[in-house]
């Protein structure tokens, strides 16, 4: 066990850990305390470093060796620290089985860089597993930031953190109406050229020009992007599928789009 | 009601429902009996389009008008046809709220073509999700042939082929050993340069010549491609990924080269 002398907890009644329910469970509470949750070693390893100090750490009996040694790195950086009962921790986490750590963060631990020249905007994406691999496919490819419109899940959540795979350390993530998106791309230095990809129009996807500043919109699984933004875009890029079965998942299309700007920009 | 005259199932002990229960769950039930089960009215517009007759229809009240368009063209190519209580369709179905509709097809609905210069091998591929949405983005990129190897998940089970939206009814999908695969490549009448989708090693995927006939392997989510499958392909090819980040998803993965093979043969 780390020497970092932590408080017990012994019941589910425990403020803090009802404190991380509220967390998991609900984005308002999220919003309201600016903290979410990453649990699994491997997103709090990501987390720890990240250098945003954890806002509270809870490990069980389950956790590993390395587990322990990122909850005392937490320690040295003033985390609270807390040790529960492993069926304690089994019953709020969102996992199916704990690893027995679990740490509540700092939400928007980044902030926008001054000038950007590639940038990701998500639309009505209302997965969760389609946004978390929207991010980490995002962070790959090198986008400066990722702004969110209302109309898709909440990036904080739970399942959108664990399919995202650490992303959320890597890249600051907006929630900003498209007003105010586009407002902030026409006035770059340089302005960004807005790009929705639409399976319906537009240009081959490498017939447009990339390699000048972009931010690339992607809509939703069901219904696309809203009319507003549809209406509020530069332009539409489109990827051509000559299979003759028109349909790609809104990740994969984001993927496919993104790596595109990748190659254009490195040849 | 379509006026096919349906047999009624009213008891969930009934030898239909047994027979698509155990198709539903094992994978030994499907090779024997070379048969999968299909549910939903988009995936079955789909196999019914695919030309290949329903061996079995199910459906139930619920079943939508255009689902029940679907039963009758069913019915008029002699399936088997059955009215099912809603309860006993929703008992066995795989999915959350069933539709009211389920079909028994033929799995190999498709042969090889004689001649190939882009197919999909895919290797150790554990995630049914993964599964189907690679399967789904390679029918949309126009490969001709998908290979499996026997260490990635049965592609007729009921999740693959939910998640891959009726791709099976597009694209011939063949277990093989990696030895038959690869000579299979070789024996073509031009033959097919392997390459595997690797994150450490290769060239740049746009930097491949993927105009020439290729086979593309991807690898599982976990360790990658297997050690024989590593030693056995002709090249390496890899995702340059600027973001410092160094994660992709195995169908995002794949997804992007896929995509740069219609690409290079498209300029």
């Amino acid at each position: 066990m780390p020497n970092i002398d932590p408080e017990m907890i012994t019941s589910s009644k425990n403020q803090h850990v009802q404190h991380i329910r509220e967390l998991l469970a609900k984005k308002a509470a999220r919003e309201e305390h600016g903290s979410f949750v990453v649990e699994g070693v491997r997103l709090c390893e990501e987390a720890i470093k990240s250098g945003s100090p954890p806002r509270m750490v809870l490990y069980a009996d389950a956790c590993s060796a390395r587990g322990l040694e990122l909850v005392q790195q937490a320690g040295t950086v003033g985390s609270k620290v807390f040790f529960v009962k492993h069926d304690i921790l089994d019953a709020i986490s969102d996992t199916e089985t704990t690893q027995g750590l679990l740490m509540v963060m700092q939400t928007h631990p980044l902030r926008l860089p001054d000038q950007m020249d590639f940038v990701l905007v998500i639309d009505q994406v209302r997965d969760p597993g389609n946004m978390g691999t929207i991010l980490r496919t995002a962070v790959a490819a090198g986008v400066q930031a990722v702004f969110c419109t209302p109309g898709s899940v909440d990036v904080w959540s739970p399942k959108v953190v664990r399919s995202a795979m650490g992303a959320h350390f890597y890249v600051p993530i907006v929630l900003k109406n498209w007003n105010e998106i586009s407002d902030l791309c026409k006035n770059q230095q340089q302005p960004l050229t807005t790009y929705l990809a639409e399976s319906a129009d537009g240009q081959a996807h490498w017939k447009a020009d990339l390699k000048s500043p972009v931010a690339l919109v992607i809509g939703g699984e069901a219904e696309g992007a809203s009319a507003e933004v549809k209406a509020g875009v530069d332009a539409f890029i489109n990827i051509p599928m000559p299979g003759g079965f028109e349909s790609l998942n809104a990740a994969v299309a984001a993927s496919i789009i993104l790596f595109e700007v990748v190659r254009q920009r490195s040849v």
